[in-house]
């Protein structure tokens, strides 16, 4: 391995966990301070929680949504430009003919927008007595799986409920994706049970680097989030992790490990492609 | 629901965490006297380790491999009618064709063999200072996937390794089984590491039950068994679990229960099957 491409096989991720309120230009300017902070750091690739401009709850949608481009995603890109940082912009309600999405817009180094995601899985769970939350009441669903390109590894993105479905990391990762990044606000029942198995698990069944960004905990929210944004590596471990306050809290993504990993437990090399088979279907445009 | 079916929703399953020793006589008469005890506890379904007749080690298999029918065969047939149980027979070496397969028979309360699994993963892997096995050296693997019924519920068998693989698990459930079972070795590297994540992260991904059975840990053994068989539910709890000497555990599988799981939170309707697909691609015999 050369000198350069040892120095590309690490890099910083910094994971903003950004308490957010019901004042979307306050959410946008401390959003806008921690990316900088967290490029101080040295961080190459920043990621921003889910719902970032706005409260998470479907009445909150239909008024903090933007068309892309709108405010918010001009501040990213300002963000992403001016720190020379992949800013994964956790996600917005997205305003688009007159259909609401939960969308990731991410954008590179040069200020450019490089993906958008909209959420393909919406959060319609009941669970008597501790959760019941519909997302489809007021949202669509996207249609595209979502991946982009970065100078040390190809990422794919999901958002929170989008993490419950192993068959979207699975095909991320056969796309050649080493880190996945979930932004994502579960709650105070699904999250003490669900949140950091299911990162493990999706680390640990494709060998790669999970992420997520939540918001800071409000325990003044109709929705309240459980934080505990989290970073976990290929061997299942989780490497760094948040309480409930906002804080970012930060990754050296190793891919030489990465690669170490799967040499040693090679199970992509000893799937039985002979008796299943994971497949994208289509990438339908979203 | 009916009176009867309420009953058929629950049934007792036990999991036989033996102590493996040289003395093949020994492992199956005290295997057979585990299982006694586990029926007399009411247990309907009974699940053993990993070869469970034989010390785990490639110097070992083709010593205590037998055919199946043969004596180990013979005796979980007569120990099945005797209980009246389904019973998972963990592993055997079995000798076929001068070949080598790590299989699975399993029994039913008549004392008839209703399914026989060959491992279709081989356990091949190397982290360096730690643990290096090829189980490829001396065993061929299996080329079928493998379910049973019983008037419970439809069941999944894997072997060990087999459960790393996040595929046959998903394939499993698709066709209906609530329980999967995997008899497993994990060692004193992967057990701690991932024995217990990859059995909850199987569970919560499909909903299901999932049980595994392990030897009993033997520190003078060349391979040291991890132990810790365990059963998980459907939400990804541990609701029962062995520590590292022989035991026999049981768990109360309540089929309303993961029906309840399911409904609350409905991924298996909500999954995006226009965007991905895990599929069966064939089920040679094997």
């Amino acid at each position: 391995m050369t000198a350069a491409a040892r120095i590309m096989s690490k890099f910083r991720l910094a994971v903003v966990q950004l308490q957010v309120t019901s004042v979307k230009a306050d959410n946008l300017s401390r959003a806008r301070r921690l990316v900088l902070q967290a490029a101080g750091q040295g961080s190459k690739v920043v990621l921003l929680p889910e719902c970032f401009n706005s409260p998470y709850g479907t009445s909150f949608f239909s008024d903090y949504a933007e068309k892309i481009p709108g405010e918010s995603t001009q501040m990213l890109s300002e963000a992403a430009k001016e720190n020379q940082v992949y800013l994964v912009g956790g996600s917005i309600p997205e305003e688009d003919g007159g259909k609401l999405y939960n969308t990731c817009a991410v954008f590179g180094p040069g200020g450019e927008m490089i993906l958008k995601h909209r959420k393909i899985h919406l959060f319609d769970i009941n669970v008597p007595g501790k959760i019941c939350f519909q997302e489809s009441e007021t949202l669509s669903p996207g249609n595209s799986l979502s991946t982009f390109d970065t100078p040390f590894c190809k990422v794919g993105v999901g958002i929170c409920y989008d993490m419950r479905f192993a068959e979207l990391a699975q095909v991320y990762s056969r796309e050649g994706c080493q880190l996945l990044v979930y932004p994502g606000a579960f709650n105070m029942t699904t999250g003490p049970a669900h949140w950091e198995l299911l990162q493990r698990g999706r680390a640990v069944d494709n060998q790669v680097y999970v992420a997520t960004a939540s918001p800071a905990r409000d325990e003044a929210a109709s929705y309240v989030a459980w934080g505990h944004s989290t970073v976990v590596n290929p061997w299942g471990e989780v490497i760094s992790k948040a309480g409930a306050e906002e804080t970012v809290i930060y990754a050296d993504i190793d891919l030489q490990y990465l690669s170490d990993i799967r040499r040693q437990i090679p199970i992509t090399a000893q799937r039985r492609d002979d008796l299943y088979s994971v497949t994208s279907v289509q990438e339908a445009s979203g």
